[in-house]
C-alpha cells in the first residue's frame, strides 16, 4: 500500500436514495465529511428517515480526525446524533450558521457534550492529522455553505458541497470563484460534484429573479398573506422581510423550526430583520389584514406542519378566510407531490388564493443546473469527476455531460455508496465494496427495522389484519368454543357478520375432522382456509393471525 | 320549472381527485356522458380505483337516454361497468376505437349483454330523448376523439372533452376547427373545458415532434431498444413502429394490454403496422441486438408491468442486458414519481441507456396547455365557462386564465363534483348538491370501503400490529396460561424475547390485581398497557388488538 493512497468511502444506504456521508482515510486516519439523513419514500411505511450506514467507523474513534460540515441542511448534519452514538469525541469543523444549526441539533438530542463544534470560516485551511483541508464559499440555498479541497501530492480532491452559481445572492456572497481558478491553475485531481439537477438544461436562476414575483404579489393584495417556505432558506425570509417591510406590513413567524431559524440566523448576523418589524401571532390576528404577513413552515404539505393543519382546518391558533393569499415557496421534493397538491387543493377550497411555482415564479432551486456544472469543471479541469449527490438518475445524467465535454468512462466514475474508490499515484480506481444498507429510523430505535418489517407493514396496509383465536381442550383436542374473530383495514358494510358466521362455521367444520385436529400443521393450516375464504369472498389477501390456545 | 331547463351533475367523487362523469338532465330524462375510474393516490392504501357515486342514478333506468363517450382512455370508459350494476339496458355511442376499447372491456367484466353499444363517426348527429347532440372530432393522445355540442334553444352547450390543439397529429387528422368556428357562430352558451395542462403556458407540442428524438435514439443505437408507453398510446406506437421498419427492427410487443390494442387498432385500420415486421418475444431473443424493438408497458413504473419486472429482474422470459437502451415514452401520473424513479435508477443498475423525457423530449402532453385553452374560447365564444377535468387547482387555474380574457366570476364556474347546475333562459346557476363520496374499490366487492378502513390500513402501515392473547378461567377471573404475544411490522432485531418477556410480566402483573380483574374494562385497560409499553419502549404506536378469551 502507497503511504500517499488515499482511500475514499460514500456512505449512505442504497445507491438511488442519495450520498450523505462521506469517509476518506490516509495513513490510517480517517476524516469524516458531513453526515445527513435521507427522508424516505411513500414505499416506506412508517419509517421517519434512513442514516447512513456507518459500520465501518465503529471501533475507529481514535483515528477519525474530524468532521467537516460543508453546510447546515438536514441531508448533510441530520445523522450527526447517530454518529455520536458510535464514536466519542471527534471535533466537528463548521461555518459559523452550519455550526449554530449543529449545536441545536445535538443539544436536543442530549448529545452536545460527546464532540466539540469548532467554528470555522470559508477560506480556512484546516490541518486535521494527515489531512491538509483548504475551505471555500460557495453559494447554496442556505449562507455560509463552504466546498472542500483536500491536498494530494498529485493535485486537489475538490468537493463542491450542494452549489449553484449564483451571482446575485441575497446575502451578496457570490461563489470564491478566485479560489475556484487557483485551484483550477495548481491542478485538480478529482471533483466530486452535485448532481441534484443534471437533468435540468441551462442556468438555475438567481434568488434574487424572484424577488419581482413578490413585488407583484405584495403590491396586488389587500388581504393576509401566508408564505410559506424551508425554515432553513434564510435568504428567502430575508427576501421576503424586506419587502414586507417595504409593503408597510409587519412579520409574523409561526412554527417552532422557523421561529428557532429566525432567531439563530439574526442572533448570528445572517438575517436583517428588526425586532419592530416582527409581531406575535397574538398581535398578527388583531392588524388589518393588509398589514399582515405570516411566514411558516409546511411548504412540502407536511400533514402536521402549520400549513398542512391550515389545510384541514386543524391549527387551533387561526384559520384560512376567503380573500387570504397563500404563497408556497418552495417545489416538491420528490415524492412530497400528491400531499402538496391535496394542501393547494384544500386551500382553494378553504376561499384562499393560492400562489405556488407552477403559476408564478416565486422559487427557485439551489443546486447547479447543468451549464454550471460544465463550468464547474471549466474552472476546476479535473483530471477525474466523481458524480455526487442526487439519486443513480442524476449521477448518471451528470457522467452524460461529463462526456459531452470529452471525459471517458474511466475517467467519470459513476459509483453506489459502498463502492470505495482508490486514490493514489495520480489516478482514482474502484476498491472493495464496504456496507452500504439503508438503516431506517422509526421512532427512538435505530437499526432494529429491516425489509421484512417493511414488507409486513406494506401486507398489513393493503389489506388490513385478520385474527382468529381458537381455544382448544389439550386432552380431547376439541375446539372448547367458537373461534373469535377480530379483523381491521380489512372491510366495513353490512355483509360482515354473515360474512364472520361463515367463516366461523368453515373453521368449526375443520377442526371437527379428527385427523385434522391431530395434524401438526392445524395453525398453517387454518391460516391458510382463513386467507382463501377471504379472498374467494372479497378478492382481498388480508394478514392472517391464526392464535390456538390450548388449555 | 322551465320546460327546456337542464340540469347538470359532475360525478367523481372529491373534487380533487378529477371528474369522470357528466350528467345532464331535461325534461325529465338523463344523459350521461363518460363514466371513468379514476386512480387513487398513495395514501389510499390497497384501493385499486374509484368510480363515481353514482347514486342518483339509481332506479333512473327508464329515463337514461345514453352514455355517449368522448374517448376510450380508462378515466373516461373504466366505471361502465359498474354503472351497469345498476342500471341495464342503457345504450352506449361512441367512435369505433372507443367502442372497441368498451367492448373488450365489458367482455372481460362479464357485462356485454347489459348495453348496446352504437358505433358513431364524429361529425354524426344524435337524436337521444329531448337532448339533440352534434359531434366533433378532437386530437388527443388517442385516436378518435371527440367533443360534443348540445343544442339548447339559448345556444350549444359544447364539452371539450379531453384535447390538444395537435396541428400535425400521427393520424394526419386535426380538430375540426370549422364545426368549432361554426359552433362559436351560431352561439354557444356554456364551455365544459378541459383543465389537465391549466399550469403549463404556451402550446403542448405536437405528437409529430418528438420524431427527431426517437429517429436519433435509432440511428445511434446499436443494442436492442425497448421502449415502454402506454397501451392505449396508439399514435405513439405507430410512430416508433414506423421508425423502426425504417431502421430495419423487428418489431416485438410484449404485455397483454400492449398485444389486445395493437390487434383492436390494426384490425379497425388505426394502426399500419405490417405483419411481417413483428415478430414473437421467442423468435425477437433470437435476433441480433440491433434488429429488435421490444414494445412495452409500465411508463408508470407499475411494480407488475413488463418494464417494472424488468427492472427487478422478474420477468420470466428475457433480462435486462448492459446494451440495452430502455426509453420511457411517457410523463408521470401524478403520484407515481417515486415508482418511476426507482424503476430508471434500477435499470441503469443493470447497465442499461435510460433515456426519459428529462432528458430526451421522447414524449409529449396529450392535453392543451394555456394558449390553446384561450384559442378554443376565442373560436367557441361561450357566454360560460366550466372548468373540468384536472384536480380543483387546475380549475382554479383555468379561472384565472379565463378573468385575463374578461369573463368575471359569474360567468366562470368553478365547482367540484356533487354541485349541480341549472342551465335555463341563457343563464347557468348553482343547483343543489348531489352525493359525490368517493366510492372505493378494493377486489371485487363494491362500497365495503370506507374512510375508517383507510385510517385502520394507514395506521397498520406505520407501526404494524401486536395480538395480545389471554384465557381467562370463568369462574375464578384468573390468567390460566401466559399471555401469547404476536406481532408484525412492528420491530426486528435480537431485544424481542426481552421485550416481549418485559411486556408478558407486565400484563400478568395487572391481572393479578383482583379489581382489574373485575374491571368491565380489562379488555381495554390492557390494551392500553401495551400501547404504553410500546410507546415507551420504542417510540411506535402499533395498532394493538387484546383478546380476552373466557374458559
Amino acid at each position: 500500500m502507497n503511504k500517499n493512497e488515499i482511500r475514499y468511502f460514500p456512505l449512505g444506504g442504497a445507491g438511488e436514495i442519495g450520498r450523505n456521508m462521506h469517509v476518506f482515510s490516509l495513513e490510517d486516519r480517517y476524516l469524516i465529511v458531513d453526515c445527513g439523513v435521507q427522508f424516505p419514500d411513500n414505499s416506506m411505511l412508517g419509517v421517519d428517515y434512513i442514516i447512513p450506514d456507518m459500520q465501518i467507523l465503529q471501533g475507529k474513534e481514535d483515528k477519525i480526525v474530524g468532521v467537516v460540515i460543508t453546510h447546515g441542511h438536514e441531508d448533510h448534519i441530520g445523522g450527526l446524533s447517530y454518529l455520536f452514538d458510535i464514536v466519542e469525541n471527534v471535533p466537528i469543523y463548521a461555518t459559523p450558521l452550519t455550526a449554530g444549526l449543529i449545536e441545536v441539533k445535538l443539544m436536543r438530542a442530549g448529545k452536545l457534550s460527546k464532540t466539540k463544534i469548532n467554528v470555522i470560516a470559508a477560506g480556512d485551511v484546516l490541518e486535521l492529522g494527515p489531512f491538509q483541508i483548504e475551505t471555500f464559499h460557495m453559494t447554496h440555498s442556505i449562507p455560509d455553505c463552504i466546498g472542500l479541497a483536500i491536498s494530494t501530492p498529485h493535485g486537489y480532491i475538490v468537493m463542491s458541497g450542494d452549489y449553484k452559481l449564483d451571482p446575485t445572492p441575497i446575502d451578496n456572497w457570490p461563489s470564491d470563484y478566485s479560489k475556484l481558478a487557483q485551484l483550477g491553475e495548481k491542478g485538480v485531481l478529482a471533483l466530486f460534484s452535485d448532481s441534484t439537477n443534471a437533468e435540468r438544461p441551462g442556468m438555475t436562476p438567481s434568488e434574487r429573479d424572484i424577488d419581482e414575483a413578490f413585488e407583484e404579489v405584495f403590491a396586488k393584495t389587500t388581504g393576509r398573506i401566508i408564505i410559506s417556505s424551508f425554515a432553513s432558506l434564510i435568504s428567502r425570509l430575508q427576501q421576503v422581510a424586506t419587502i414586507a417591510i417595504k409593503n408597510e406590513r409587519k412579520i409574523c413567524i409561526v412554527g417552532t423550526s422557523m421561529v428557532d431559524n429566525v432567531a439563530l440566523a439574526k442572533k448570528l448576523g445572517y438575517l436583517d430583520m428588526p425586532e419592530s418589524e416582527i409581531v406575535s401571532l397574538e398581535e398578527a390576528l388583531k392588524l388589518p389584514d393588509h398589514k399582515v404577513l405570516i411566514l411558516c413552515t409546511g411548504s412540502q404539505g407536511e400533514p402536521t406542519s402549520i400549513l398542512g393543519r391550515l389545510s384541514t382546518g386543524k391549527y387551533y391558533a387561526f384559520s384560512i378566510n376567503p380573500g387570504d393569499t397563500v404563497l408556497l415557496s418552495s417545489s416538491p421534493i420528490p415524492g412530497n407531490e400528491e400531499q402538496i397538491s391535496n394542501v393547494i387543493n384544500r386551500l382553494y377550497r378553504m376561499g384562499a388564493n393560492v400562489i405556488y411555482n407552477s403559476v408564478l415564479s416565486i422559487h427557485v432551486s439551489g443546486h447547479a443546473c447543468q451549464e454550471e456544472m460544465k463550468m464547474l469543471v471549466n474552472f476546476l479541469k479535473p483530471k477525474y469527476i466523481i458524480p455526487t449527490h442526487g439519486e443513480l438518475r442524476h449521477l448518471h445524467q451528470h457522467a452524460r455531460l461529463m462526456k459531452q465535454m470529452g471525459y471517458d468512462d474511466e475517467h467519470v466514475l459513476v459509483i453506489e455508496n459502498g463502492q470505495s474508490l482508490i486514490i493514489a499515484d495520480g489516478k482514482v480506481l474502484l476498491g472493495d465494496k464496504v456496507p452500504a444498507t439503508m438503516v431506517l429510523v422509526d421512532g427512538t430505535n435505530v437499526g432494529d427495522m429491516d425489509m421484512d418489517i417493511m414488507y409486513q407493514r406494506e401486507r398489513l396496509s393493503e389489506n388490513g389484519v385478520v385474527v382468529v383465536s381458537l381455544v382448544f381442550d389439550k386432552k380431547h383436542h376439541g375446539l372448547i368454543q367458537e373461534p373469535v374473530i377480530v379483523h381491521y383495514g380489512l372491510m366495513a358494510g353490512k355483509e360482515i357478520p354473515e360474512v364472520e358466521g361463515e367463516l366461523s362455521r368453515q373453521v368449526i367444520e375443520y377442526c371437527a375432522k379428527k385427523n385434522n385436529m391431530e395434524s401438526n400443521n392445524i395453525q398453517k393450516n387454518i391460516e391458510q382456509l382463513v386467507r382463501k375464504f377471504f379472498y374467494n369472498a372479497t378478492r382481498r389477501s388480508p394478514w392472517v393471525i391464526v392464535n390456538p390456545l390450548y388449555v
